[in-house]
């Protein structure tokens, strides 16, 4: 409970800095039972991976994850599942130019001042890097709301820089390094990925999630909302400055009569609550919208100051995402993976004998 | 850990629903030796509390806090704070007519499908009664956080449906019903709030909070993350919809050239990343931004369906905010403090032996 | 998370102190749809009230129940539960002769070391007051677990000093005043403990607890096994120095051949073990057996020091119980209750869609 | 939280199965700036080390530890220390003839009950294999006590079946291979295992350790008394099956003259409540015992049934230590250690600002 776990039924806990020699993570509470091997979570691994197109960093990461435990004989076991992944590719000599100096930006300053020093290779901790276990333990997630109660999770990106999406074909998200829903708007984001590039700059993006097949009754008001656990996993992602739910921000201009979803028969006639009322699950799709910051780490000079407080100006060299956005769309899916399956856990366990008269429209 | 305990060294646990006998929690963690009274609580719960103009619920509710223990001599023992509101204004009469169907946008469905049944009478569980509590334990949080460390936390409002302040003055918040910044903007909000109110709807509303002096260091990456926990915190909140830390969805458009806040011997540049940095407090003020929707509980008339699934209209007659957002600022503000006191004492406990050379900027 | 609450589904969380205006806690993850009133609540708590006999302190505490929320139309409603009881007979000047010397063999030197100061009206916090709520809210679990799954919890004293039950029959357990299974060693108590009470000294006392009808599986290893939330549980309560399960420490002498219990299609041939195996459930009854201290609270002088650390000799004069484990018996059952309740919820929710081939045997 | 997380701020979080690739645990909330090294942590996983002495299972495990993250330069930097024991010595074919029948006295029938299945190798996660990541992570916890604070935990063999030491000297226990502080009892000792090991029996034991140099104040009343925190700690190692503090089960038949610790200028007079009053460290040695029971694999066969429910005879084969408790000693140090430094991180968390007039004793 030391910062680095999440989940209270389905809990995840986390280690590994960007230059040691591995990453790795428990995922404790997964039900018995569940078919699963390493090939389930590499697939959204490959997906987050570096390297796969001109857009994100170049270090190489093989990221082939290893089951160490809870798994027998083909499926899980109830016990702890050990995951690891052995970092391959830490070029060290690339950072110590900026071992004594913060980048802006980045938790240099910040880690330096809770710790009292940090591990300067590669951001250590606070690197990126620590997403990809996020991935592969959402993976088991994912794969058990999938194949047990139907519930699919997935996201796109809704936004970059100044470029949106015009269609949305869930297939096309698929088929681009963007994890974008319009293959048209491909090459304007090559384009301006090319052009941001060579400027030595970075640039934010907006990723969204939609859950799929929830049931109602998700969700332990007051405080471990489900809205409240999904922002707390969102925010928690490196780089994400935003989150909303539903219509977010937009309901600060809206009306009662606009923004509340009215019920028939049939369903929701809407979907503004982002499927989530009271805390809740309503049976809607889940609606999550996340922002991203630019990364901070750019070849453009800026000003800064070393461990002495004095003046300096700091460029980053190492190899970095112009957008991180790029490759968050798995690690979002991840998240909500988590929250959506610890939820379901707690739901069983506290309401296991609940049989509602009232029909799920 | 049932879903109404927040934080982990600093622990709030609530109970009570809108028209039961009272409503209260449980504040354990507060450490020993704070001079602590009703007053003190009590100014703030005077904030939140209904009645107080014409642009709230017309619910009378002295909203009259009572500490039952943990306080001996005047100053907290540390062992646990219980703290009770009695419910004096609970006309459930006003609820019968919605017993049976569910309102849109409100909690209804979902905690039916949860529990197999609800409290009807004002929301039962579901109502923002319960805000009251947070208020109160945050009040001590408050205070510690004011006399230990000098840290303040302070809320306004950003923007209520269109209307947007133009000026902003710490003292005006405290001198309108609003809490808004720009007093010249008061009468805007009054007609706007009129006109609202005859209409029968409601609006949406943004709520910023500030916190000052906070050291650099809180915050407990990777999962409990200052920023994570603020944002789980807020969402929290009854009507939130959506949380921003720092410049939050616009750095979805901004370069990094133009996120990075610079850093300089006489401190940062700018703080567009809101005083988080890697999920730790980077010694800037922590600027956090929610979107409360508009009520859902509107005279004008709604389709739904009630508890058989059948198609019905709702009309809702009880007293109620036709703009949430009002009396939220000092919920949000508890809700910060009880962040911040977490965090400080968990980073106590943890690294109170260090010592970092380098100088805080 | 700061002391005072227990169980990670079944949360109880709790405050007071001997003489403030009330003690009470809150009850969080009780599912909905149980059947709840103060009732229910009141006869294990009459079971424990000061008073009932001349072997127990003279206080006289009502110790009436009242739940503040949680309840609707007499069911529970899934949301937490508070519960109050308020202090009618604090007698404050009693303790007027402590307040500034430390009692040996009690929490008066280490509530001082820890906090800085104590309340030191009744023992405050460390005074036995708090277990009336531990058994209010045992009560539910106690209640749920009997009408949900005919799981019964009930306790006795196993021994008194040097005296032992000879015979063991349940029902005179709830015969007589000392909770002592074998009605004929009553007035060989009662004698013992008139003599004690002339002397003006107290005796230690064993009490043992027992569960039946607990289903195969509850418990989670490795760390949160059945056997060690137990412990926990057992320990936590005032004056409690061991727990034992099954065997306890007479396994220290127990060859393998002896103690592990031979299973056949009829069940276990014996239960060594305490129906517990590797932390988990096996089916058979619970058995757990703790060693409470003698009060520390005497007529008889012993000697001390006082707050600034001189030498100096303390009477207690209050009103105490000679023998503590006299009314720890429904305190006992309590815990064990909240231990098992917390597990059949974590149990469901995790292994909810588990069916073993295995028969129960 | 789903059971194999054990603290609240230091958290160890493990994994692994007896035949499974590798065992590992990690280590979150240790302060920034400890000196570490996988030596420190190998000393005590060498005394648990299994097939040292011919009196311990046969297996042969290097048991070699290998720090994976959290140390920097040679200091823990304040991020989660994963750790991992590669597994080299498992004869998975040993176990192919229990995998249908269960063992008496073992967990396979109640984690088949529980899981649906079970991994049969080598009792899988019920093996008490795991217990070497304790040794691992409590290790890290004893230094950092012992070089900050000077705290020394130190546990000894009290007794083995019919054999108790009868002197002590802690300088002995190092000394051979039962941790007995008696040298003169080990011939004894060792004729006592030979005879057992030829028989095919085991035999229990009673381990105790001790923790000198804590400070008083460490322990959160009223559940997470630092007694009921060791109760559950200690509990939570294999086949343990009681625990007492200080006096235990001795105090049933002690009158409160006998138990009370007297106070004086120059310390406490006795040490009956073992280290602890009121849930709360009192700055005297903090004492606690555990009875061991005997392991349950025996060469001896023993009535059973198989998995469809049937009578069977079982005889287990494989290798095992005849006395779990020879090795249990620094599993019990470990336990202590996590607890001891989980409370000394909360207690200086929440009680930084304390300081108490009173002197010390």
């Amino acid at each position: 409970m030391s910062g680095n776990s999440f989940g209270k039924l389905f809990t995840v806990t986390s280690f590994g800095e960007s230059h040691g020699p591995a990453i790795g993570c428990i995922v404790d509470g997964c039900p018995p039972g569940l078919e699963l091997s390493e090939a389930d979570l590499q697939r959204d691994l490959d997906r987050r991976k570096p390297g796969t197109s001109r857009h994100t960093t170049q270090r190489r990461e093989a990221d082939e994850v290893q089951i160490l435990s809870g798994v027998f004989e083909g499926k899980t076991a109830g016990t702890p599942i050990g995951l690891i992944i052995h970092n391959t590719d830490q070029r060290s000599k690339d950072y110590s130019e900026i071992m004594d100096r913060f980048r802006p930006g980045h938790a240099d300053y910040t880690y330096t001042q809770k710790y009292g020093f940090r591990d300067y290779r590669g951001g250590g901790r606070s690197s990126a890097r620590e997403t990809a276990m996020r991935v592969a333990a959402g993976g088991i997630a994912k794969k058990y709301l999938k194949t047990r109660y139907g519930i699919e999770i997935r996201g796109y990106l809704a936004q970059l820089g100044p470029i949106k999406p015009e269609k949305f074909v869930w297939n096309d998200v698929y088929e681009n390094a963007f994890f974008c829903p319009d293959l048209y708007k491909v090459p304007e984001l090559e384009a301006y990925m090319d052009e941001l590039r060579q400027e030595g700059n970075s640039i934010g993006a907006r990723i969204n999630v939609v859950a799929t097949g929830v049931p109602p009754g998700l969700g332990e008001p007051i405080f471990d909302r489900l809205d409240a656990e999904i922002a707390h996993a969102m925010m928690s992602i490196n780089a994400v400055k935003g989150v909303e739910i539903g219509d977010g921000f937009a309901c600060v201009e809206q009306k009662g009569t606009e923004h509340r979803d009215e019920m028939t028969p049939d369903g929701f006639s809407s979907n503004h609550a982002g499927g989530v009322l009271g805390g809740i699950s309503s049976g809607q799709d889940i609606l999550a919208s996340i922002a991203m910051k630019p990364t901070s780490s750019l070849r453009l000079p800026g000003n800064t100051v070393n461990k002495e407080g004095n003046p300096v100006e700091v460029v980053t060299k190492g190899r970095h995402d112009p957008c991180v956005g790029i490759r968050a769309t798995p690690i979002a899916e991840a998240m909500m993976a988590m929250v959506l399956m610890d939820h379901m856990l707690r739901h069983r366990g506290q309401n296991m004998d609940v049989h509602s008269d009232t029909p799920v429209i």
